[in-house]
């Protein structure tokens, strides 16, 4: 089965804004053993869509569209769908219905550019976008289906992976997927991993790997291909626990798993409470933390202690101590950590101070310490630990190595301290 | 002059990697006024590439090829780029000597399949690569030029810039530059933003515009073409004026403002400090202006008062407030900012309390709410305002609409009272 990606967008074409849905259509495919043989950009222009849905057409038994389903003059997906097939365009009763809800919910304002959004090329399958107004479609062509999402990354994300990942699957009978296991470590740079799991890695034919570093997480991308599903689970399974092995603590999950979603889930189910305290990090911890789900369940809180009077009147971190130390300092972290267990009894308290940049010098001294010098330190039960960590980048990218560090560092504490944690059995 | 741009991998048409080049090239060639009509990711497949030069030579005046010169049996670009031009392949002998010169130096290993690196179209021109093997050439096929660069961004960039770019001025004695101008809006819907301008911006012809959304932000984007660039400016500065008159307060900036770009600005320059209490954006607020070099200066810091209990203890809200209005209300948003204000001796409190979702019962109750009902409050002198939102999306899409609204709402009120702020004059 052949594929090819459209993604329609001036913003895209002239290199203003980067294609998000391209690449990660393409992957999740490749994954499921589909042959994507071109991705093209054009720009808000029916002569320009038209003419690639035409080359692709003649070669792709699979074309998808991204983009040009909003409400304004210039998205143009739809009605050139519509012409290329020779249908017309028609609305759709529940779209409209759905977009009247979701509309009327939120503005009171005039919503009659978004029931443009409702029509759909006649003879096509709506595909529902449950949380936008830009309804998708399936429609068929001699013998190409085409189906078009909408460019918003997060609607298209989840309609691709609601609908339109099973319809594809439903369609094809595929069996001899290609499987794909990303493992994710922390701690370990990616020269290091690469000469550790090489060697595991080639000795299997059906095998190939590459790594990725991104914020200080370095992942190994394993491929099984050339072999049934059930092989080809059990070969990347059987090099999963070699890795394990090999790795031992760096690695902290496998495919999406995230830090704060591998420390979410331990906190969850050990039914430990956390409180953060964070400086340099400026509140992008807790900002982590609460994107997960359910996190109201152990994430009592954060105090973002940006200036030392916030340290000082709301962590109880001592004005000699800074004096003493400076604020980037091991007893500081310490103190903080402490501090904000102590006022939110928690059963957890972690603490991030730092150097982000892009001076290094203390508040309210002529102090300089060297841009990129973090301490974290974290306090679970009575055991009081800290590190120091040293990061380069800018500004963001310290801010999240940082914070990266800071949730790792928690981890390997908590699982260390498994078996002695369990403070509210 | 009409542009496409194709680049060459099947690393980027599996989705692996993403395409690098493709963005930065049209971004590079829009802002100098040429039209980049098309951008196609093909794999390295000899066969791909040829339909697609075929399809590109056909519509465009310049065609850019990038990866696919490297070593391997699977670079493709030399040899397929030679035969759709019908010459054959010869060997440049500059290139060959610096081949040779750089992996001479480098490594002692084998360079045989290098060589074919120095190859190029009969009747090219050689672009050099300072830093690596992989040389480029632009060839010449009936109205088109086709220019091959490597696919490694580093190389390419280089090559684009030092060679690439000044051979295109030169060509087409470019001074009509096209020049364009991002309008950044908050609190109005796209299709009515579009509405608005429409009439303004249709009525020059060398004028057009098209509208981008991201997290509630609302942009217009303008391009002014087929004008000297001091024209264009001008027509741009005139319309940009009238923009600002029909739209009022719902713009907060230009370009790559943001909107805690714009608070911070306004807070530096006033001399006026803000500590933040967050519940549902679960610390995101701060973390957005804490990524602003300098922001220590106004930015005292933030309470997450993800549970009850911190927004008691650390926020003095009421127990009776709570049990009578709910934790995402009007009252609890302004208590959370009076008292975050108090606590840190800020001159401004801003707090947000609302349902990111995905369910949405109130802690410790089994009332529900609707998700995304978000209340937003802050106190500036002894005002205090309160404003009620519904956002629609995931968990994360409500956190950053949220944030921004929150953004917004702050600097709304702080321009309106621009006059009478001076609260440290």
């Amino acid at each position: 089965m052949k594929v090819e990606i459209i993604s329609v967008g001036s913003e895209l074409t002239c290199g203003q804004i980067r294609d998000l849905n391209g690449p990660f259509i393409a992957l999740k495919l490749t994954e499921i053993g589909l042959d994507v043989i071109n991705q093209t950009i054009v720009g808000d222009d029916s002569k320009g869509l038209k003419f690639a849905l035409k080359v692709a057409s003649e070669r792709a038994d699979l074309i998808i569209i991204t983009g040009g389903l909003g409400p304004t003059i210039d998205d143009i997906t739809r009605e050139t769908v519509a012409g290329f097939c020779n249908v017309s365009l028609v609305s759709d009763k529940k779209s409209v219905n759905r977009i009247e809800n979701l509309i009327g919910n939120v503005h009171s304002q005039k919503y009659a550019n978004n029931l443009k959004q409702a029509k759909i090329p006649e003879g096509s399958i709506v595909i529902d976008n449950s949380i936008g107004t830009a309804q998708g479609f399936l429609v068929n062509i001699s013998k190409s289906d085409i189906i078009c999402l909408p460019g918003v990354h997060t609607e298209m994300k989840l309609m691709f992976e609601d609908w339109v990942l099973p319809y594809i699957l439903r369609k094809s009978c595929i069996r001899k997927r290609r499987c794909v296991r990303r493992i994710n470590t922390f701690g370990i740079s990616e020269s290091m991993l690469d000469k550790k799991v090489k060697k595991l890695i080639n000795s299997d034919e059906h095998l190939s790997y590459s790594t990725l570093v991104n914020d200080g997480i370095v992942s190994i991308r394993i491929v099984a291909y050339g072999v049934e599903e059930d092989k080809a689970i059990s070969i990347l399974d059987e090099i999963e626990e070699k890795i394990y092995k090999e790795l031992g603590v760096f690695v902290f999950g496998k495919d999406d798993d995230t830090l704060e979603g591998v420390v979410s889930k331990f906190l969850k189910e050990h039914v430990l409470t956390l409180a953060v305290a964070e400086s340099c990090t400026g509140g992008l911890v807790s900002n982590l933390l609460t994107d997960i789900q359910g996190s109201s369940k152990f994430f009592l809180g954060g105090i973002v202690s940006y200036s030392n009077k916030i340290k000082k009147d709301l962590l109880c971190v001592s004005e000699g101590l800074i004096n003493k130390f400076g604020v980037v300092s091991t007893e500081i972290a310490k103190s903080m950590a402490s501090g904000v267990k102590e006022r939110t009894k928690a059963d957890i308290g972690l603490a991030i101070t730092g150097i982000a940049g892009p001076t290094g010098f203390e508040e309210g001294t002529d102090k300089e310490k060297p841009v990129g010098l973090v301490y974290v330190a974290n306090v679970i039960e009575n055991d009081l630990e800290c590190k120091e960590y040293r990061f380069f980048g800018s500004r963001m990218d310290i801010k999240k190595r940082a914070a990266n560090a800071a949730l790792n560092m928690l981890r390997l504490c908590l699982s260390e301290k498994a078996i002695n944690c369990r403070l509210r059995d």
